[in-house]
């Protein structure tokens, strides 16, 4: 695309930011922003970092290396600017939050229809064959199928699993973790999901195997189970929702359990997720902090081990990023729009942006009851 | 002693209580109480947990395993049962908390005074030869000396030091960290403490090694170091000091630095530090809870592993307790009575149950600036 814009018709707050960031406007360097259609500028100052996504998705501005452009953006916290532009919006998305439980029963199907039901062609073409669609874990690994078992065998020896105990998966996703659980420690999985299409291929995946998936909210849910886990579902629960979520665990773990939950994380806390992210991607999510994971827990669990690897979803998140662009061609035979690149393209590297400028992390998080008799040993992988 | 006492004069609530976590008095369990004078009652009803301990310090009552007596009444939340009876005097010890601070400055100094300054005498009989006063790790270890030199090697790989480092070490002890990082890792070190006594061992201690030993308190601190460690000294620091303890250390810390904390902690909030330990050894402590160190942390810095290890509090605690015991016939000698005898039995033991009751934990915490370049990769000790 041509650039039709001049740079100095930038408005001052945009002009003084990027320069703060080391961004040109239609620089030569590789992450600089390309501006196409000066209603760029509109868009940012009257909806921050929605009107930059949006813009983004209109074709308005581009850049050659948009993850580190990003990640530049996130570094000196261009939300935190943006919100004083839009303050008025912000307060509108804050008072939505507090005001509906915008997670209840009702609504957590949406997330699943909303996103998950996509297709799972588009997750097929850009996620690992197991189709995990969570952080995987790189520090051994060099390809994103190896991040992914490696994370998958993580998962299993924190939860100390042994063949025959009963395996809750909050979240099952397309079932990996279940299969994965199910053929290499011999456990029997009940995985649950809110979406339908996730359901039916996750049955698929793990035929003949001790594995049940079911369409389900986790309040639902009575037993017991030796082990619990949830990942990267903790996202779509809720600030209002968390002290129901932890005792809905709480009462389905077995005394002697383990409860893992690997879940993003922010730097600090945060009113409302990102309001583009909100719009196009995950409605309704948000990113606990630190703290507002603890004040669900203490008094409730006691927390064995706290392990963060947040600069490993930069990576995965710049594989999904390679496999979407190599799969283009297929999808887009398959009826996707050139819009529609645009949307997946900016949500996937800005998300690596987002954990590159470490706003976000990624944590597994374990849990026991008090009275757990036996003595947990926290475990990392070894090379 | 002889039992001069019926168990049937026992007061209604304690006797209940009792039951309720399995214990008879004068009964022939190890962990039964032997009531040696009915005062114990009152002292228990109007004083709570302090008047416990005070009656054990008095001889009124004894037990041939106090550790699990106290495991025993820990397990049922004994002291949230008499803070119910004793409420007027909690209430005055949380006033004092919220009006004053407890750890100001010129207060710090009285802990060191009061607990460190006791001789040390008495902690090189109780402690391992490198004299490390907080808990070891014992997965591996069978001594206690090797428990606590696993601990220091953990603790230095957790930090990744690097020879010609700088440690800043708050909170130093008798210097053992100190001499072991510097002989093992080839660090420089500046410890600081408060305690006179402890200030004068630990530079003999590290004599010819790069290591400065400094009364000081950490908010006077100046400088940039590396490295920053702080084991066994948070729980001095009081609630309303945790902002300016962490923005000291995020202050000192280089931007690619590691910060490990190594505390005490507790399953869920308390207002205020059991009385008796108040009064007896720990003057103004305060066990934080997970969500009171996350409040202080998000936003400043980004905690990149969490570690509790707290059923080792329970083997550190019955380690020191067989020294001093075996140690008691020259104490005696040096001039500590039979009511300091009691005194120090009862801290050993009592604290021993709280970790065996899971009521206490023992965290090693690790921070970094959120703009750390390098990634973090969080370690367990292996066989």
């Amino acid at each position: 695309m041509q650039n039709h814009s001049s740079a100095s018709l930038a408005p001052k707050p945009i002009a003084r930011l990027l320069e703060q960031a080391g961004v040109n406007l239609n620089g030569s360097q590789p992450h600089d922003m390309q501006v196409h259609d000066d209603r760029l500028y509109s868009a940012v100052l009257t909806r921050g970092t929605l009107g930059l996504g949006e813009a983004y998705m209109e074709g308005w501005w581009s850049c050659e290396q948009l993850d580190e452009l990003m990640h530049r953006l996130m570094a000196i916290d261009l939300d935190d600017h943006t919100k004083a532009w839009t303050k008025m919006q912000w307060l509108m998305l804050a008072v939505r939050d507090k005001v509906f439980n915008l997670q209840s029963p009702m609504r957590a199907f949406q997330v699943g229809e909303h996103h998950y039901d996509t297709g799972n062609e588009l997750f097929e073409a850009m996620l690992d064959p197991l189709m995990i669609y969570s952080c995987g874990h790189w520090q051994h690994a060099n390809t994103l199928a190896d991040a992914q078992l490696h994370k998958l065998k993580m998962i299993c020896q924190k939860l100390e699993l042994q063949p025959g105990q009963k395996l809750l998966d909050i979240g099952c996703g397309w079932g990996g973790l279940a299969w994965y659980a199910a053929t290499h420690c011999g456990v029997q999985v009940l995985g649950i999901t809110v979406s339908a299409e996730q359901q039916a291929l996750a049955r698929i995946r793990c035929k003949g195997l001790p594995v049940a998936i079911e369409m389900m909210d986790y309040r639902e849910l009575t037993g017991r189970f030796d082990k619990i886990v949830s990942v990267g579902m903790f996202e779509h629960v809720g600030l209002k929702n968390y002290g129901e979520y932890f005792d809905s665990v709480t009462r389905l773990l077995h005394p002697e359990g383990l409860f893992l939950l690997h879940t993003i994380g922010g730097f600090d806390k945060t009113d409302a997720t990102d309001p583009w992210i909100d719009k196009y991607i995950f409605p309704n999510g948000k990113i606990p902090s630190p703290s507002e994971v603890m004040l669900h827990t203490e008094g409730k669990l006691v927390l064995e081990d706290w392990h963060n690897f947040g600069r490993d979803y930069d990576r995965t998140l710049m594989a999904w990023h390679n496999n979407f662009k190599a799969a283009w061609p297929q999808l887009k035979a398959a009826g996707y729009d050139e819009r529609f690149y645009r949307m997946w393209t900016y949500y996937l590297l800005s998300c690596a942006g987002y954990f590159r400028a470490r706003k976000g992390q990624l944590w597994q998080l374990v849990f026991s009851h008090r009275k757990r008799q036996s003595i947990y040993r926290s475990v990392r992988p070894i090379a």
